[in-house]
């Protein structure tokens, strides 16, 4: 197993770390976590960053992904993960919380934690999450570009990355407006654009890409078109894939399946060969770093 | 999938749950989570109650169980469980976070976060996880008994359970010590005993159970004797049985598998079939409850 | 000096003891807070509950009250203050912090942490504290109902308080729209509504009173017009009156005239005198309780 | 009034103007805080560092100095102070909060979170507040140099100052004690060392100064000894003089003093002309920076 290591990471170091990839044309590859465990395991795994997902800070506390949770839960579950690994941390901050103020507030305590990078969407406050079928509404474009302004201006270091995600693909919205609205937030100061789409096919976001020709790096979060690979994707020009709830719905399933053989049975007898071990769990947890000799 | 419901529960019913099913000789069955998902997966499965798992909680935050985080954290954690749970949590407290104090003031931080019972250990703080080979060091028996008082008397609801646990087999001590122990700790007010033991046999316990009488209800936690069923602990007179990180266990090897996949195929197409749907996830995190019908 | 009372009070006594007053046309006196000092201080003096004030809670972290601070801060504050004290606390929650699902977990959170009353205004969040001029402006007063309407369905324990706040007044509007917004809010199912205003004068609010004919029970803020009695307000038939930031305002002039001394005379010698004790401080932290006899 | 800045200052650069001032013998002045609005109001008078205090972060929870909070609590009160000011804020962190993995943890959770410098005492876990008369027992001084070496080992920038304090003046033990302890802390690491004293002269710690020749920076806490001016402890080789309570007290003593006349003339009018505006509350809460013009 991977050595998990504790050890400091210059917080500018990791964001330079995406844009170093960004300008080489190296697709970074980011899965997404809830807590340092599942941040660990992304890390352990080989992921190049962790996706700070708000579906799944928001599933963990038992809560759906409609708002109910604000920054402070957000900000304490990406600091626990940018804690727990060495790799950058990108953290989905939703809306921004909120207006403008709420966007450079966010911008700031984010900062604070070492994330590498914030992600913030245009949609109107409190949002819903995206693959519900519930009307999604879009901000106009100028007021994200305000909360994109205001974002950037109260951002301590240059390196730190602000990602504007548009669901106008979502919303229904054409290539031509999603064109047209990361543009605008590209003008505002963004430093990359997350491009939305909940299709079966990867179409949308390849013909946005044929537009887009390469003003800013480019992220996507393949859930629905899960046939579209990273190679594929690198050669549409994209320059980040987020596989942004797989880690935890496979998490679902096994704990599922866990838990209905052991009440079955009466004993955990027959599940012991196929978990992880409570080893591993120290292990994940940097026993070795903590302990060192003296376990 | 069960619905999950986030409907009210009195705090009192939830204690009475357990008190009833100690009277009435009906075994508990208890799952070990760390958040409001995984407390939601094993209300699902069927568990009659959730134990907020120290070792769980650690690890979520990508930290060993050694004493490194505190009360706050620890409650933060039960909190959410409870909060997304109908049936009774019941939270590992490790050694009460200190001395008689803490143990009191940890009575009423969880009392008002409206857990059912708690569980305080014979460890001396700082401690280390029992399943750590380092040396493991035990209260006297006087000590620990003031700090079972000072809960007691700081208790509020006469229903909350106080359980505590001792760590004599895990010392290495026999059963006369652990006797001694629990018959002194109930003394002091416990409303049961949690005897732990790593050994990869029953023995320990069982050999307890025989000379213990049915003084007060007895929990175990059969990790490392797995193969012990339900069925020999309610056979041995054993009140609650406690699967206190397999959950972990079965997500840690799950999200493994899966990301080793997702990298190694380059797309998540076919780990797809074998992993929870979005779907899955919204109605664990209560969509039902929260949109209704405004989905 | 009073002694704390670190007492266990039943979660819902204290909202009855509101509920009381209300009917039996008693007054009841309330004092701003943002902490569990304050609270304390304001129990000491002799106030029947305490206010979790917004503005004060923002400006304890050193941010504006301008909806930076999410429902997460404001509760933490909310519980420390109703952990310090054996009155009621009613709490100031905005907005509640977004759309009619905020306000639904809104009120199932501050239950949670046993408050006696929660209360929510009819401004657009994010929003701006009502002292400050930049413009303010309201929800519609069907959207704001709806809010209401889902606060009180989310409301396990029927005594709890919920108060709609009308910022009419505090908008330029006219009592007309005053009175027509809370007559919709108590239809919505608010237990109380609290009249804002701005003025240097009561005037505003005694016309209120005037024709709102004692509905339901009317609370005032008289922050602007501090030459309002509460023999007047009694008069005018108001039920609450909550001072909301003379505490904190007090302790900010004493803290610059103490500090300005102690650095201009290069020791505390001259202010000693002036200032509480150590042991004042210990007393307010409710030492004898924990301590007892073992001091 | 002082505008209150709001603007990013390096981490790193708070340390270094401590340490600035340690070589250049000129005295640093320290006031005691425990939220954002006080550490401003130190910044406010003119004060060179804020001292996260555990008596009032204690006592503004409603909570006795006793180690009923862990290192979460007065984590989050140092980080709130932190994020509130320019100037350092040196952290106490009581005992550590446990063992020598604990003093780890807390200089790593502390750097993370930006403080200028952490202060650990030589008192056992869970120790009570120095001037409570209770019974008051030291750590060998073995065991806490371990501890101090741990933090020192966590410790990932050069530049944070890790002080280590002594209670043996608190404990009775005389001048010789105190100096072998604070030698062999800076033997095991420490940047500076605490002297504390609760003697109604400077005698003790004039003394300690004697024969102390300036091996390492010393700081004081001049609580019992008020008498004790800058001048003379400049004199003295003191380097750091923390006024660690007085805010607080000023507070409750205004704070009494207004309530008393609110509730017993039954209005604000009197009091208003002898506390701070609203007005000021929002320039210490940084309007000017978040609203700037658009206020």
């Amino acid at each position: 197993m991977t050595v998990v290591s504790n050890s400091y990471v210059e917080t500018s170091s990791r964001a330079l770390v995406l844009r170093d990839a960004f300008e080489s044309g190296r697709l970074v590859k980011v899965a997404g976590a809830h807590d340092g465990l599942s941040a660990r395991l992304a890390m352990e795994a080989g992921f190049d960053a962790v996706w700070a997902s708000g579906l799944e800070i928001s599933a963990a506390q038992g809560l759906p992904d409609v708002s109910l949770l604000g920054m402070a839960e957000y900000l304490a579950g990406a600091t626990a993960m940018q804690q727990a690994v060495s790799i950058p941390v990108v953290a989905d901050c939703d809306t921004g919380f909120g207006g403008s103020l709420n966007a450079a507030y966010t911008m700031r305590r984010y900062e604070g934690a070492g994330v590498a990078g914030i992600c913030i969407e245009d949609k109107i406050f409190p949002k819903r999450n995206s693959f519900l079928d519930a009307g999604q509404k879009l901000l106009e474009t100028d007021e994200f570009g305000s909360k994109l302004e205001a974002a950037k201006k109260a951002q301590a270091r240059p390196e730190t990355l602000l990602i504007a995600r548009t669901e106008a693909f979502i919303c229904g919205m054409g290539v031509d407006e999603a064109l047209r609205r990361c543009h605008q937030y590209v003008d505002a100061g963004a430093d990359a654009v997350l491009v939305h789409s909940k299709s079966a096919e990867a179409g949308e976001v390849v013909s946005f890409m044929r537009q887009w020709q390469h003003r800013a790096p480019v992220v996507i979060v393949p859930t629905t078109y899960a046939d579209f690979s990273v190679q594929e994707a690198q050669e549409a020009g994209i320059s980040m894939v987020i596989y942004a709830n797989q880690g935890m719905r496979a998490s679902v399933k096994a704990v599922r399946d866990t838990w209905a053989v052991v009440l079955a049975e009466g004993s955990t007898a027959s599940v012991e060969p196929h978990i992880a071990t409570v080893k591993d769990i120290f292990s994940l947890s940097g026993i070795d770093h903590w302990l060192g000799d003296d376990k």
